[in-house]
């Protein structure tokens, strides 16, 4: 039985048809209405009108950037979203007449990477969404851990450096500013300024001195000393804070998605080399597997889809629609 | 149905019988025989043998300070006891001819203030152990949380200060070395050195300039502001620790337990004031509650009574005597 995904980003909106297997049957695009929730509700509702069309579908889940309450009934805190105590769920199935279930978006995408993805031969793993901040998910014996109040897993705020830089998210220090693309970008222009291996970064800097992901990404490909340097600086700050997620969370696998994982073994091998020297009893507690994400645009919505069905739909009953709290599909 | 928990601790073994409600029936004491992996066995077996003798008794746990596999079978890293990849269960079961559970102590004490301490009203809990060192345990959605390998909740070893002090683990600024009761002495210590108000921590040192534990709780006891400004340090620590710890777990309350946690709010206001200056999304993300254990020297066995019944008692059976895993009692 196929299901619908959505993901809510802060400048578009995706929407996809997703079958048991994660497969994408048909998707749509359209620019978020940022500003307006009213009018996110109801691009959201015409998504799904449109996509549904002439289709069964089993369930809707509809994954937004912000805190969602233990309930996933309220998106309490959506900053890029213009969203605060919206009753989106409500809102949503009052439209539409079916269920919905909404879940934060990295949520979503770490639940898609578990099911269909590189975490799908373990039970507790830990997703790191390396894009322009630091996005976090937790799967814990087989289940999406979401905690006691539904905001687990932020893991780009857990803090790494005590005083350190000052964070969107009003803290200080969070790993957000030492391993993102935002902090790549930072590390680049720093590796620029020092000249030396910096050269071919520093020549890629525009008229206002700045450097895009781009270019950055750019020289990655080429193995350029700079770029690969300030990629080291980045891995060694995730390789850290994965030796503490260790202790506390004891993962068997680390998945690094987003658009820095694309750098691929370039990331991975300071990321393990910093979490092996930073291990908490190392050589007895057991060291777990780093793996880059395997779904890279579509996370999002095929994470949605299918926590949605996951909630919606009976095993050995495709057909039913009404809620089931707490059962599993498959 | 009666349940019987073991804790073996560095210098002494506990035992007890303990009923469905967390009450302790009948209780034995040993020193244990630390360096004899085979001496520590015997001494259980014949505390199990003793507590049962006349008893009916539904199930055995017995909690160890190290690192449990994931299915709960071998301890494989027990610094204190000389443990490395010891079958222990299965030495239990041959000669006691009954399942037994094992479990991480700390695991076992959470669970027990879970369960019937401060933790009775909440579905997920963080608790924090602060003795010698510093132990956690985490509570989700009811159940203990174990991770991947079995090794999850050694929040003692989530690093606070990067390059900080060398840790027992061989890490560096674990939380172990800034929140725990020797680290309260450290800093006593601190306050004693500089005059002022250490002068009355100053005044109960040895000959060789030590300060025990005993002299900073008498202080405390007598609100000694030297005292009371090192337990302020130790606070602020543990504080932005669970700040951290609420962007990766976000649980519903914290709980403080261990010989520290006895100087009660005078502990818990550092901890709630550095907790909110640190916490990510301040004024979004919900806010836990910060409370002291209720249960204080009997949480390792309490805990490991119940857990083992849950293990092998089925519902609605009380008589059942073989294991069940995954089903819980109650």
């Amino acid at each position: 039985m196929n299901s619908i995904g959505i993901d809510i980003g802060g400048t578009k909106i995706a929407g996809a048809v997703v079958d048991e297997l994660g497969t994408i049957l048909d998707e749509r695009r359209v620019p978020t209405p940022a500003a307006d929730p009213k009018a996110i509700v109801d691009a959201v509702v015409q998504m799904v009108e449109e996509l549904a069309l002439d289709r069964e579908i089993a369930a809707v889940g509809a994954a937004a950037p912000g805190f969602i309450d233990a309930a996933q009934s309220l998106v309490y805190y959506a900053p890029n979203l213009a969203m605060r105590h919206e009753p989106f769920r409500e809102q949503l199935e009052q439209r539409l007449g079916r269920p919905i279930l909404i879940e934060n978006d990295a949520n979503a995408a770490g639940w898609a990477e578990f099911r269909f993805g590189a975490g799908r031969l373990a039970s507790d793993m830990v997703m790191l969404t390396i894009g322009t901040g630091v996005g976090g998910a937790i799967v814990h014996d087989d289940t999406l851990f979401r905690g006691g109040f539904g905001a687990a897993g932020e893991l780009g705020h857990m803090r790494l450096v005590p005083g350190g830089l000052p964070c969107g998210c009003g803290a200080r220090g969070c790993i957000e500013q030492y391993g993102s693309g935002r902090a790549l970008l930072r590390m680049a222009g720093e590796v620029a300024d020092a000249g030396g291996i910096g050269l071919a970064l520093a020549a890629r800097r525009d008229a206002a001195g700045e450097l895009t992901g781009g270019d950055v990404a750019a020289l990655l490909m080429d193995e350029d000393p700079g770029a690969l340097a300030a990629l080291r600086r980045l891995g060694r700050h995730l390789g850290e804070a994965c030796a503490s997620l260790s202790a506390i969370l004891d993962p068997q696998i680390f998945v690094f998605g987003g658009g820095v994982a694309q750098a691929g073994e370039h990331l991975l091998q300071p990321i393990r080399e910093a979490y092996l020297s930073n291990l908490p009893a190392r050589g007895y507690h057991p060291e777990p597997d780093f793996l880059i994400a395997e779904l890279v645009n579509d996370a999002g919505v095929v994470g949605a889809a299918d926590l949605a069905r996951a909630q919606f739909v009976r095993p050995g009953d495709p057909e039913a629609f009404t809620p089931h709290p707490g059962t599993v599909s498959e």
